[in-house]
């Protein structure tokens, strides 16, 4: 017999270094709640689409962070995900919705408080017009966090240089092809020869380095961007960051939104930035973000801009699609080796 | 016979270490410019006052900034000043006249071409109503320096608190005093015990600490700013921007203006900082500026506010005076040894 209901829960928390399985219990056939378990206000869900993003790398580690609480051991993990309603209890839920959240558990079903949730809305309007993948993928909040980092920090003007690490990741594929739609000149960096083909064939940026293959980070933006960096989208932090201060343009404008290459590290083996004496002299500008801010504000915004640009077939956005909650956790994995290629989501 | 006329030469350029007496050449009684040596548009000026500034230090490397030319070896050192014009082929410009700049060499003569300078204007108007020694004091491109990166960039609510570094010194007290007046808590750190009695009694900061004597930077900061730091004022860089970062509030805004403490090391030396990653977590800004950018929109604004501040009697603007062009070296010297007092300038 098929397995009916999968629930991942954080088995061990993992401060630093790279996680495996043994952070996670996969529960087969946990019990399927029912509606007549439902209270006031709850509804009943099946998931059926879960994003996986760095994000959830810190949350790891059961530490409430700033921006995001921490997993909490022996419970079910969680993140933005997608799901149908197939009981309700909330006046405002009826079976057959479909709803988007932030605080989506990895349980195959699930019953939710809808005033618990986080960022949690029915989707219906224009963002009932696209296919519910979208809302994991192309209109994600990795996708969001391109477009606002670019657009709104960003600030940019044609032909200025734009660099993008971690360029064909969820985040960068949006800011490469937003970045050519501005008329900037785009270098874009990843982590294999497999990214760097796509980046340079489907998304034309302008330039593309492998960053394992170059000898020098420095010198290789030094080479692809003989004016200088005017904008630098930084998902990665560290030695890369390092290098595009040191190649930076007066003026240069930095959007700080992420630092995969620190997440897996304690405090004491972080990198340590050596540029920093270069801000005030070249006039930089970093800006960090999270994107949690923004969904208030201009949501809505970018959601009509992508979906039209991707209704034109002038945007593209590639997925690793992981099929199976069970193999949820390998998707996580997979996410921080880098051996993802696209978008992490997975279909339930 | 007194001497008549000074020069001071850089003789030795200096990337990096403490300067000393071997870096320059202090040339007496060098002749005497006369009317008769004028050209057309040039002008004989008696130089009064010079201004003795962080970011000269730089320059000491003759290597050409982004921001600002280094010296030349052989050649007067120049920085802001204040001159008297002696005789004149400018029409602009009349015997009797003031002027002030930005690359008024460290002669007690000079001939000078207007059209050459750098920020250079006549007294005259607003200007030519204060003490001639404010334009190196407090009116001063420290101190316009500090007013523009509170103001503009740290953009103060009162009830914030703003956190000040090298407070004591030339940018540093405008920023203590204009963050009391915007209603911040704030809290100065300076490097010796009469500093911080100034800071205390005299500028009326809300906590002072002497960050020579505390165990750590870091840990000052989280007993000093329970409720985290709102602004910081960076005039030094490297570690006490690292110990900022660590007790950041969301959305701290940080000005970059200088730092002081890397100035002297090499790029092999130079502080390596080891919390940029919290920068998307607590949504930090940093802003790197150079007041030279602003003179031509905000300087006007700046003269009025601090001119009514210091006739009203409620600023205060230690300045460190330096006796005797041939004792300038020295100023310099101090300066980076930290061990001036208050603004520091040269009475010719």
């Amino acid at each position: 017999m098929a397995v009916e209901s999968i629930q991942i829960l954080l088995k061990e928390p993992q401060a630093s270094g790279s996680l495996s399985a043994k952070n996670f219990d996969v529960v087969e056939n946990a019990p399927i709640p029912q509606e007549s378990d439902l209270r006031d206000q709850e509804i009943l869900v099946k998931v059926l689409y879960l994003s996986v993003d760095p994000y959830m790398r810190p949350r790891m580690t059961c530490v409430n962070q700033s921006y995001v609480e921490g997993f909490k051991k022996g419970k079910p993990i969680n993140g933005f995900g997608v799901a149908e309603v197939l009981a309700s209890k909330h006046p405002h839920y009826q079976p057959g919705d479909h709803v988007t959240g932030a605080s989506i558990p990895w349980t195959t079903f699930s019953v939710l408080n809808p005033s618990n949730q986080s960022l949690f809305s029915k989707l219906e309007g224009d963002l009932a017009k696209v296919p519910l993948q979208w809302h994991v993928g192309v209109l994600s909040m990795p996708s969001f966090t391109g477009w606002y980092g670019l657009v709104k920090i960003g600030q940019p003007k044609p032909g200025e240089t734009l660099v993008v690490s971690a360029a064909s990741g969820a985040v960068g594929q949006v800011v490469v092809q937003l970045g050519k739609a501005y008329g900037l000149r785009v270098v874009a960096s990843a982590g294999s020869e497999t990214k760097v083909e796509y980046l340079k064939k489907v998304l034309k940026a302008d330039e593309v380095f492998n960053y394992k293959k170059v000898d020098s980070i420095s010198g290789t933006l030094k080479k692809l961007c003989p004016k200088g960096i005017d904008i630098y989208f930084d998902n990665v932090g560290g030695e890369f960051l390092d290098a595009v201060l040191e190649n930076a343009s007066l003026y240069a404008r930095i959007a700080a939104c992420g630092a995969i290459s620190q997440y897996e590290k304690d405090s004491q083996n972080a990198y340590r930035l050596k540029n920093q004496y270069l801000f005030f002299g070249k006039r930089i500008s970093m800006k960090g973000f999270l994107i949690f801010d923004h969904y208030k504000d201009d949501y809505v915004a970018f959601v009509k801009d992508i979906s039209k640009r991707v209704n034109d077939g002038e945007f593209h956005y590639k997925l690793d699609v992981t099929k199976g909650l069970e193999n949820g956790p390998r998707a996580m994995m997979k996410l921080f080796e880098g051996t993802n290629f696209g978008k992490s989501l997975i279909e339930v």
